[in-house]
Formats: C-alpha cells, sequence, structure tokens
C-alpha cells in the first residue's frame, strides 16, 4: 500500500498535524493534496479526482468553488473585508440575521455571531447560565447532555458531549454534566420501529430531568440525527417531547443544528419537522456553504431582554471573537440564503434524497454485514455489523470503516467513517450520474473488501 | 446625543446582538454601519470615515480591503475554497506552515490549525494535559495564569482569563486553575522601573510552582503586554525568567501571541525580546492580516512525538473543527506572511513605532488625567487615572474611556477603550500624516472632556 510520497506530502508531514488523525497512519496513507474543487469533486496533485460524498465534514451545499458564490466573495473583499463587530455593523450582517430570524422557527428573533461549531455551542450554554442567574434561577449550574452526544471540542462543548472517543481522556477538565441515555433506534431498548414510534426512551430524560431540574440550566440536542456518534437517527416525537419537557421542567432547549441544519434533513432545520421553537438554536457549517468558518446563535426576546439592561447592572453577554461577525463570511453566508431563496433547495434535496434511498436501498440492504441503511434527507449511513441479525458489531480493532474509507478513495470516492458506520452526505448539487457513482463505488468497495476479508 | 436611526442601524438593532456590548447602550449610541474600508479607514452609510486605531480589534495589518491580498482571496475562491482536513491538504496550509516555522522560535517544528483564539488556546491546553498523561504524568490536571491575563472566551479559554469583567460571572463554570499575581509595571509592588527591573515579581509564579508544580500542566502567558487587561506591558527579562522556571519545575510554557504576534510589539514575534522558545504558540488574528479567522498552534517535535504511535493506542489529538485548515484562509495567511518577506514590516513598525511614542508623549504625558503612556512597537497606551501622583484610578461608574471612545468617534477616530485605558494599535500602513490625525484628535478629545467634566 506504501507508495512515494510527492514532494507536497512530504512537505505537509514536516510541519502540518493535522485534525482527528492519528499522525503514524500517514506513514501508510499520506496526506492527499488537493489542488482544485469544482461541483462535488476534489481534484488532487495529479490531478485524480474524489467525489467529496462528506461535503468536506458536511459544510458544502452547493459544490466547490461554486461561481456565484465566489463571485460575491470576491466582490466583498474589494470592499470591506471586516470591521469591528462591537458598536459597528454592517449590511450582510443585517441581510444575514434577517433571513435567519424569517427562516428559523417562530421567536428565535436575536442573532449572536461567531466563528465556528464549537464557540456557538459555548455561547449558547454561557448565555442559558446568565439568563438564569440574572432572573433568580442561581441553583442552575449544569447542563443535560445525551448520551453518544457530539457538540465541538472546545471544554465547554466537549462537556456536552458523550462520544467516549473525544473526551473520556478529558474528564478532569470537563464540566459535571447530567446525562440521559439517548435515543438508539437501530437497537431500540424498547423493541419499538420509528414509524410507530411514541419516544418511549423520552423517560430517560425525563427521569433526569425529575431528579434534577431545579439545577440544570439547559438540555442540549442534535435534532434528529446524532451525526458523530455514526449517523444515529431518531424521529421527530422525540423532539416535540423534549420540548415539552423541558418547558414542564423550565429549563432551556439548546437546538445544536449545526450539522443537520440548512436543508440536510429534508427541510430547512430539523426542528421544523417537530414543529418546534428551542431557546438557543446553534448554526454553522453549511451557513457559508462549505466555504469559511461562520456560527450563529438564535434566540428568542425574553432570553435578550435578561441581559437588557443599564450598563451598571453588569448584566450585558460580553463574550466576543476578534473576528465576529466577519464582513467576508457573512457575505457568504448572505449569498447562500440567497441562493435557499431563489432556487427550490428543500425540494431538491427532498427529491435527490428520494432518489438515494431507493439506490442506496438497491445496493446495501441485502448485504450480509449491512445492519441497517438508514436516512434522513440527504444524509444516508450505512451501519456494518458482524451480523445483520443479533446486531453485534464488527471488532472496533479491524477498523473496517477506515480500511474501506482508504479503498473506496482509490477507486475516486470520499466516503469517511463513523466507526464502522459509512454515510453519505454529499452537496445538494450531486448530478443523478454522480449519485449513481457515489452508491455503486461505495457498494464495490463493500463488497470486495468483505471478500478479501472472509479469505 | 440621540439621533434619528437610519433604516439599517432600525434593522440592525431589531435582531443583531452585538458582541461585548450593553445592547441598551445602543439606544443612545446606535452601531455605525460601514459600508467599505480603505487603509486605515472605515466609511459609514453617509461617507463619514473613521480611522481605525485599533485595527478593527489588533486584527488588521496592512489596511482595510488591500487589494493585494483581497486579490489572493478572489483567485483561491475561484479554484479550491475548502477541502476536509483530516487526510486531505492542500499548498496553502503547507506553505504556512513552513513560514511559521521559519519564522518562529527554534524548536517550534508542528502547526496545529484552528479558526480562532480561543480554539487555539483550547488546542494548547488539550495537548499539554493529553502530552502528560501519555508520558506518565496524570498528577497534572491544573493550568497557571496570570492574573489580569485573558485568553479567549470559551469557556476553557477563559478558565485561564484572570479578568474579572469576563469570567467572574461563570465562575461555576471555570476549571479551578492556579493564579498567581502579574506583573504591573506602572504600579510595581518592588517600586522599581522596567529599565532596571530584574521581574522580581515573578516571584509569585514561582511560589505557586514551588507549591503546586506536580498538579500543573502548564503555565500561560500573554508575552509582553496583558492586552485586554488595559494594555499592560512588561519587560522580556519576566519571560525569560518564567521560562527558566517552567523548565525547572517541568511544566510547559504556553505563549498566548494571539494579540502580540506578527511583528505588533516591534519583533516578529514577543518571545524574539526574551529569546525564548515557549512549548507552544498560539497565533491568531494578524495572521491573516485582518481578514478571516484562522488561527494555529504550533508545538514541538517532542509534544508531536508523544501522540505519534499506532492507532490502537488511542494517543491521537482527535481535536477538530469543520473548517480547520481552511483553504481561503490559508491562502490570505500565506499572502500575508509573503508580504512580511518582500517589504520590511518589522522595521517599518520600529520606524513608525518611534514616531508614535514622539508624538505620544509631547501629546498626552503632560495631561493632568494621563498617569502614564506606553509603549511596546505599535502598541500605545493612555492609562488615565484621577490623580497621576497617586495613581488612584477614575472612578469605574462614569465609564470615562467609554464617553471618550464615543466623542473621539464624532471626530472621525476609532479608539476602543479598555476600562479607563485609551490605546492605539493601528495597522502597519498609516501614513505620518494619519497617525498625526490619530494623536492630535486623540488629544483634543481627551483635554475637552476633562475640561467639561471639570466645568
Amino acid at each position: 500500500m506504501r507508495q512515494a510520497l510527492t514532494e507536497l506530502q512530504t512537505r505537509d508531514l514536516q510541519h502540518v498535524w493535522h485534525p482527528c488523525s492519528q499522525m503514524k497512519d500517514y506513514e501508510q496513507f499520506p496526506p492527499i493534496v488537493i489542488k482544485k474543487g469544482q461541483g462535488v469533486w476534489l481534484y488532487d496533485e495529479n490531478n485524480q479526482r474524489y467525489l467529496d460524498a462528506v461535503s468536506s465534514w458536511w459544510v458544502n451545499l452547493f459544490g466547490h468553488a461554486n461561481p456565484r458564490i465566489s463571485q460575491a466573495l470576491s466582490e466583498q473583499a474589494f470592499t470591506l473585508e471586516h470591521a469591528i463587530f462591537a458598536n459597528f455593523t454592517h449590511e450582510p450582517a443585517i441581510q444575514v440575521a434577517e433571513k435567519l430570524v424569517a427562516l428559523t422557527p417562530e421567536g428565535l428573533n436575536k442573532v449572536f455571531f461567531a466563528d465556528n461549531g464549537s464557540a456557538a455551542i459555548e455561547v449558547a450554554l454561557k448565555m442559558s447560565f446568565q439568563y438564569h442567574m440574572q432572573t433568580g434561577k442561581t441553583s442552575k449550574k449544569r447542563f443535560l447532555a445525551l448520551t453518544d452526544a457530539y457538540h465541538g471540542e472546545t471544554l465547554g462543548a466537549l462537556s456536552v458531549g458523550g462520544v467516549d472517543l473525544y473526551n473520556e481522556l478529558y474528564q478532569p477538565l470537563l464540566l459535571d454534566t447530567v446525562r440521559a441515555q439517548g435515543p438508539d433506534c437501530y437497537r431500540c431498548p424498547f423493541h419499538d420501529r420509528p414509524d410507530s414510534c411514541q419516544a418511549q426512551c423520552i423517560s430517560f430524560v425525563k427521569d433526569e430531568l425529575a431528579m434534577h431540574h431545579a439545577e440544570i440550566t439547559a438540555v442540549i440536542i442534535e435534532p434528529l440525527i446524532q451525526a458523530a456518534a455514526g449517523m444515529k437517527m431518531y424521529p421527530p416525537i422525540y423532539l416535540k417531547q423534549l420540548r415539552a419537557l423541558c418547558t414542564q421542567y423550565n429549563v432551556h432547549l439548546i437546538a445544536d443544528e449545526i450539522a443537520v441544519g440548512f436543508g440536510r434533513t429534508g427541510t430547512m432545520f430539523a426542528c421544523e419537522q417537530a414543529a418546534i421553537t428551542p431557546d438557543f438554536m446553534c448554526l454553522s457549517k453549511g451557513l457559508t456553504g462549505g466555504y469559511l468558518p461562520l456560527s450563529v446563535v438564535l434566540t428568542s426576546d425574553e432570553v435578550y431582554n435578561a441581559f437588557y439592561d443599564d450598563y451598571g447592572t453588569m448584566k450585558a453577554f460580553l463574550h466576543s471573537h476578534s473576528y465576529t461577525g466577519n464582513t467576508l463570511a457573512c457575505r457568504v453566508a448572505l449569498e447562500v440564503l440567497t441562493m435557499f431563496e431563489e432556487e427550490q433547495y428543500i425540494d431538491i434535496v427532498q427529491e435527490k434524497g428520494e432518489r438515494m434511498y431507493k439506490l442506496a436501498m438497491e445496493a446495501f440492504n441485502h448485504l450480509p454485514y449491512v445492519g441497517e441503511y438508514r436516512q434522513a434527507g440527504l444524509v444516508g449511513a450505512i451501519e456494518l455489523v458482524a451480523n445483520a441479525v443479533t446486531k453485534v458489531p464488527l471488532p472496533s480493532e479491524e477498523r473496517i470503516g477506515y480500511q474501506i474509507y482508504k479503498r473506496a478513495l482509490s477507486k475516486g470516492l470520499l466516503i469517511r467513517p463513523l466507526g464502522n458506520v459509512l454515510y453519505f452526505m454529499p452537496p445538494y448539487i450531486i448530478t443523478d450520474e454522480e449519485m449513481h457513482f457515489m452508491i455503486e463505488t461505495a457498494k464495490d468497495t463493500i463488497v470486495q473488501f468483505f471478500a478479501e476479508r472472509e479469505g
């Protein structure tokens, strides 16, 4: 498998420490040097191309180097690249805020900007905490999160995460979060099916809230898909019941739509499917169509008003990042939101989602090592298991997801595993032909891999 | 003072929650809507211009909408805007990493990318902690930071901050950081002067390290200037002694050069003036010349190697953000670093610094309410006090810095106070004439303000 390194690969390995990587893996599988992007394709230094079926960590919506977005960014760069956002503002930020308020569930009227998903989560956690401090509920100092949750990797965001891979080691640095068992539809503890589900498993959250609500400031959740945990999907009824419980127990609901927002699940935001308004909604990733780091937290007038007072009361929310409200990133987000208005991307996601589901079910559903193919909008996931009947997992030390990932890349397909879950989260502009290539190449790779593994 | 709002101001206030702001202040002083930038100037919707003497929160180096940087960004946008940075790479990131390794103190060979300053701090804290866990020093679970420190506002970064304004309220959510009294040259507890100083006050750190070193993983510091605390400056000898103490007690030194890096203090990095190599160096802000959020953490081969092992040992550093290594931001950073190579900006900062010092000393040093004018490179700070002899502070409830800030804006000068410290941190391309305007306008505003206050 080892190959000669190109000059750029050698230089990369000399100084660059890549994210979410055991760098020793790169000895056998050196980094691929991307030179250009176009549509769903990334091109490397040898002009080999890869279909970006993970939208480069779930950020790209309308294809790489999209001419329309690039043109908007370019014009903005020659006009105003950035200005301090305290006491100053600019039209792209104002328009993005207006459009987000109009698009998100009723009642989310205020928009706070940050730079990335983790920072948005930290903002929501801090705002919720401070809100309660400033409204007399000073016993509320803890957060409630689900098992298998992922909300980012700064220490606050990591504290509400529940994927051991990312946070177990750091426990001594993390907040004492109240943890409730989350939904697990593939291995439902109540042996229910998503179509008949009444979200019995919400009882796990209810029990914790009943016990701890006086000390809990907010419940945080990834609506409809626990993405990093392996694209674990659950039905909207769970969210609906969670919203009711939060209201009943007087705790905030923070919806982390960083991965699922902007059409991914077939509606503009996942919360729409449950017809709920969270107290905070965190958005990032697709907000700039995959171009630039930018995030926002939307919240209610009620929350905003608890911070709105004479300066001397010291109730202000002082959180800031240097590039908060960055003009270039806002201009890109504005273009992305305008494209959603002008072209029917939600319909497109639904149509392409149906097509992907059909193709994927045909390709994967009967394969012996596929425990389940599940899908929501344009997110499809294949859960590989040792036994599809007993649902026994494959041995993690074999790193089967990773092996398949490497083989798929050699065939021009970029899928990235989450353990032994392979998933598709393509840009919305994927064509029929490209989707066909994506599904077929994944299928061939899986089939060949297991054939070789069997011996 | 109240004025009719423009349409854009009204729209802004309806939905945008600004950073580091009591939004009620905006009733009296609505946000200024910036339409374009050019050089040191920001232009509002009425074509009124403001000299950006704070480089938009210390990020801008080469002027707003700099044509060279904008051109590079634009070309990159049409080629490759972003690609996942795990197992993938691109030339701008490689070149940025190479240039940073070459520019920073000897021994910092590895570059980890993140999106903003807070995230860089969190990365350094986590890496230092994990390093010690993986090298058998499992008692090291705390960090040591200085009073009056500022390192960002996500919960980990906030935990090592020491400015009450930002973190007091959040104490229940913060780490139990070991705190040592930091340097305070203006009110030196040893009655010493910077030019004769032997950093006696390092004893405060030494005492804490002597007591707690077995549980401390790293000391974090802002080299030469504690910026958010009011541009508190201290001499390089302090850093030199701190480096020696960290080595002696076997704890890491994290240099937070987010505000002071890239020439601000008259050398490319502040650590150079003490001829030290920290174990981690965090950079952001000026890295993209004020264009885009991007940050890096540089560290040593020794640290890198403690994470480099077979995947199954689970020693990898898994931290990631979606936009880690963002191609657009890296391309901009590459242009900025190339401009440093091609033009003698360090000399320019030193020359302009000398000129600024001369002008500022003439303008401010004799004013009755100026306790001290201090400067390092192109950072100048005026500490306003009630009494220049006793150094008694002005009453904070009068918000005098804020009052002066508002008046200066009406004269076309953007300075932003830190309590009752006013500071200048202009873009490096500021002309003589512009510098003259900056100093004279600040002086006139201060003099008029205190005349009215007296009268």
